[in-house]
């Protein structure tokens, strides 16, 4: 069963992510070291003692919808209520609607442990985090007024309504309809569709927000406005008013996430509430509910990283205890009386090993991005422009790396566990089930690597990027000068893989001013697991550099660097290689 | 919808797995190329019209147990007795009992489509073919005169009975007991699971393959003996008689092939049955059983490895065919109204054609991998003992690749799907939860790693595989003589990956003279993935230098080089240094 592994998340915090730097730069608010420690390990009993033992159960029940109610499984609301009792929900909330003003490394080593517990209770709150975001940089005094403070205490829980069967990655092509009711308020039309916790029974309202198009609006993405759609009305007193007519009419039979209610939400049909068409209130100016959108979708994104990473320490942690129980064979050098745990086999290490590094430099990225967040939010404005550019840099990254080795490792603890793996009673494929949705949902991970070439290299006119290959060679140089024999010839492979890294980003930059757009894309997703795998190497290494308390970080350090860095050549070439093969071949795909 | 690719898979028979060539030199029995065309195009009917459209429902219905009596899903029954009826069970059975007799190669091509419809449907005929097998080589002639016509025909079907809870990979744990009756028969006592098709209602008997121990056996893998226990007792006259003491009492509920019963069989509790202890008949000699269970395991994992050929198959056809439906956003060059079919992105291009290769590739190894089968059948004892060790080389190959690429092409299917794909009635994510299997029944690809170093790379003093090298090099030069600018620069990275794989085989056979067997082991996984990466890039291009008919293989064959054989220096370095991080870092993995 999952423990929360609070010592190796604070130690990503505070050694690796750069937040204890900026402690001791005092940029850190009210926050201290002691601080870091008390709060995560109280969010980590939680997420050990109250959601991780309904992971299994709540997968089997999943959630049912008769007649337009979602009943959650047993033990869902409960825990939710005891969550949001305990003030978690309310842990990153701003502080002038009730919440703590906690830093977004804070929420995010939280949220880890709340999604090692178990994705599908934590993605609830995920969402309304989404929601209060965009809320409170978009939204009227009147709609912050009278929402946020219950979205951030977890009494009311939000939505994001971005999908339609002919609009997923391609937003421009939704036909939602908001019609202006004349009183400052919009009717709502249209079909929404994998809409996560669009309707539960976990609180007494859900606020809904929803894209839309104004009747004169563009076509395409600048037609798009984003709209509040709450459940229930709320009457002038806060108390909860009518209903409203949205409502859920059908779930989606999933892979996995199985407790999380995936619905088709219907708008303005007329068969709820007093008025045709739901009643929605604009957010953000007209036409530009994109923006806002990407508002929430840009620490979404994060967050979903976060489930990569989260899904791998579960399922490392169990194959790990796997391994240590399970005897099959005597491995070389076993001098015990009969068969072997099976954790000494070499091949079985290779595999664990692999999953307990790939989590932890992932980990470190997504860390290090969420540290950028908090950072782009204090200083000089040039400070936070730095800082923001760094965030949006990482986060294609964060998003798509980690959700990438949420499910290699996943898939490598079914393996160890062998024909158990495939029995689900044994709760390892569950992992692999679940983390499946993270490579896809908030913008396919093929989707992040556009962004990351197409946008996100191109700011600052490179020196967003360049300043960031600088500060990851820094950790090399202080691993030269360190001489320190653990670390094997993992300075050798990270030193070639930067090497890589920037031979491909000076070649997506050239690309790029060349418009040479097929290359680009072509060579996206290969660039993108590059940047992440590097990344993250060296990442362990800063981590292992930074370990004072006798904790051997070195070696895994150097197995991931020695084990997996070296395909950073291949995927280089793949970079500058891809695109010819891929033109050549591609057409014949076409039916 | 699947549709079985019979001129790809023909195709791989005769211009690459070396088939071809043994007609041409008189090598190939009956078999000509137009019987071969016609066989399997009759054989993808049945896969395509009939076992295809049950796979997504069946899946869903799953197998289910009551009383101890099975109940497969709805048609399955049905489409069994079609297909038995059709003949297709008898297509490799030996012709003295009713067999085609036909060569593995067309039997593994006609099982490669049944697969694509559903492996759930496709494994009961393995496992009966493997009990034929078995019974063929090692039974006496009164077991083989009373079951295997009916096995060959299908009217009964087979299963192998090996695992226990205590014993998986390491099978000479297992305690399953025999003790001699006196009049020739054993009784069995015991408990094994994972036991497919262990009880089904879709024949009237079931002929169980069980290993056991005898009450003076040796500990340990030579003391186990393999003995014969029918569903049902067979009179004299050949019809059925008492009910034997076994019986299922549990059904596993599993990731996926659910309508493929796994069951826990329990023997001689005496609930069952007229006799105290399951009677059972000794096949082969005594203590021996693990000799003639290997028999059948060898091609039972030839054939696991077709099934992760059948499932990337399947799943790669899905993909393509969502990719042309399915329009999001506008492609680079995409001068259509609206919205561009995905199948024109680049980087789902990358995907399809990481797919379309990888399947094409695991093929290939495996229809060689049959024809060396074939061939060891054949020609003198010399040319039988050198096929014999290319079959056995290429065995372990052909299963891990295989059903590595099974999954990872599974998943790329889901991928390609976007949100579609982890919605379970879209048909994707079963491929998924199908294939997960494969890499671990069978022996896991650890295993099959582990036995390809260490069995198979000694074969007589290492000649086999150094032949098996200079006829892959022989491809390459031909590629080179063919000055064929199609394939881009296909030679220069496989010649690459042939100069890694010889000095990683060189490294390995060298260790293993000095006895490193932890070295050894640990880079048994990244060695075992290098030598099917580079034998499976010589294949297409193998494939694509024998393509006649205007189909352009050789772009295909040019984006695998060089997209995916690229990494063939990571891997050899894996090899070389793997061992020494794994001993720094594995330690700490032990509780």
């Amino acid at each position: 069963m999952y423990r929360a592994p609070v010592d190796e998340i604070t130690h990503a915090l505070k050694a690796v992510s750069g937040l204890g730097e900026a402690i001791d730069d005092g940029k850190g608010g009210n926050l201290s070291v002691d601080l870091i420690d008390a709060i995560l390990e109280e969010a980590g009993k939680f997420a050990t003692d109250r959601i991780a033992p309904l992971h299994l159960p709540s997968d089997r029940q999943g959630s049912r919808l008769d007649d337009g109610q979602v009943t959650t499984p047993e033990g869902w609301k409960r825990a939710y209520l005891d969550w949001i009792e305990g003030g978690w929900n309310a842990l990153p909330g701003p502080e002038d609607h009730g919440g703590q003003g906690l830093p977004m490394s804070m929420a995010m080593a939280a949220m880890e442990m709340w999604n090692s517990g178990s994705i599908a209770f934590a993605l609830c709150p995920m969402l309304t985090m989404g929601a209060i975001e965009a809320l409170e940089k978009h939204a009227t005094d009147e709609l912050r007024a009278t929402y946020l403070e219950k979205l951030v205490s977890g009494e009311w829980t939000g939505t994001m309504n971005l999908t339609e069967p002919q609009a997923g990655s391609d937003l421009g092509a939704l036909k939602t309809r908001a019609e202006p009711a004349g009183d400052g308020t919009y009717r709502i039309f249209g079909q929404k569709i994998y809409i996560t916790y669009g309707e539960h029974d976990m609180t007494d309202n859900i606020v809904h927000l929803v894209l839309a198009r104004l009747p004169d609006a563009p076509a395409g993405t600048r037609g798009i406005s984003l709209f509040l759609v709450p459940k229930f009305l709320v009457n002038e007193d806060g108390s909860i008013g009518a209903r409203n007519d949205v409502f859920c009419n059908g779930l989606e039979h999933k892979l996995g996430i199985h407790a999380s209610p995936t619905c088709t939400m219907i708008f303005g049909d007329g068969k709820h509430g007093d008025t045709a068409g739901a009643i929605g209130w604009l957010v953000g100016e007209e036409n530009r509910g994109l923006n806002c959108m990407f508002t929430m979708m840009n620490n979404a994104r994060l967050a979903v990283g976060i489930q990569g990473v989260a899904v791998a320490e579960a399922a490392t942690q169990k194959a790990v205890a796997y391994a240590n129980e399970r005897t099959q064979g005597r491995a070389p050098g076993w001098d015990g009386d009969g068969m072997s745990p099976i954790v000494h086999h070499p091949d079985v290490q290779r595999n664990l090993l692999t999953m307990k590094t790939l989590t932890g430099a992932a980990r470190a990225i997504c860390y290090a991005c969420a540290h950028a967040i908090d950072m782009s939010r204090v200083g000089t404005d040039e400070e936070k422009r730095f800082w923001n550019e760094r965030a949006g840099l990482l986060t294609p990254i964060a998003k798509a790396f980690s959700t990438d080795i949420g499910s290699e490792v996943a898939s490598l603890g079914v393996q160890v566990h062998g024909g158990m793996g495939y029995i689900e009673e044994a709760g390892a494929a569950v992992f692999m089930r679940d983390a499946r949705i993270t490579q896809i949902y908030e913008g396919t991970n093929g989707i992040q690597a556009i962004d990351l070439v197409q946008r996100k290299l191109p700011l600052s006119d490179g020196a967003c990027v360049a300043a960031y290959l600088d500060e990851l060679d820094g950790v090399l140089e202080t691993l030269r000068a360190s001489n320190d024999t653990r670390f094997g010839e993992a300075g050798r492979y990270l030193e070639a893989a930067m090497a890589d890294l920037r031979a491909a980003t000076d070649w997506m930059m050239a690309k790029m001013a060349d418009g040479e757009k097929q290359a680009v894309l072509a060579a996206a997703t290969p660039y993108q697991h590059l940047f992440g795998l590097t990344a993250g190497g060296i990442y362990l290494v800063k981590g292992a550099l930074g370990s004072a308390n006798g904790v051997d970080r070195a070696s895994p350090a150097r197995f991931y660097a020695e084990n997996l860095v070296g395909q950073s050549g291949a995927l280089r070439d793949r970079v500058e290689q891809g695109a010819a093969s891929l033109a050549a071949a591609g057409q014949a795909l076409v039916a």
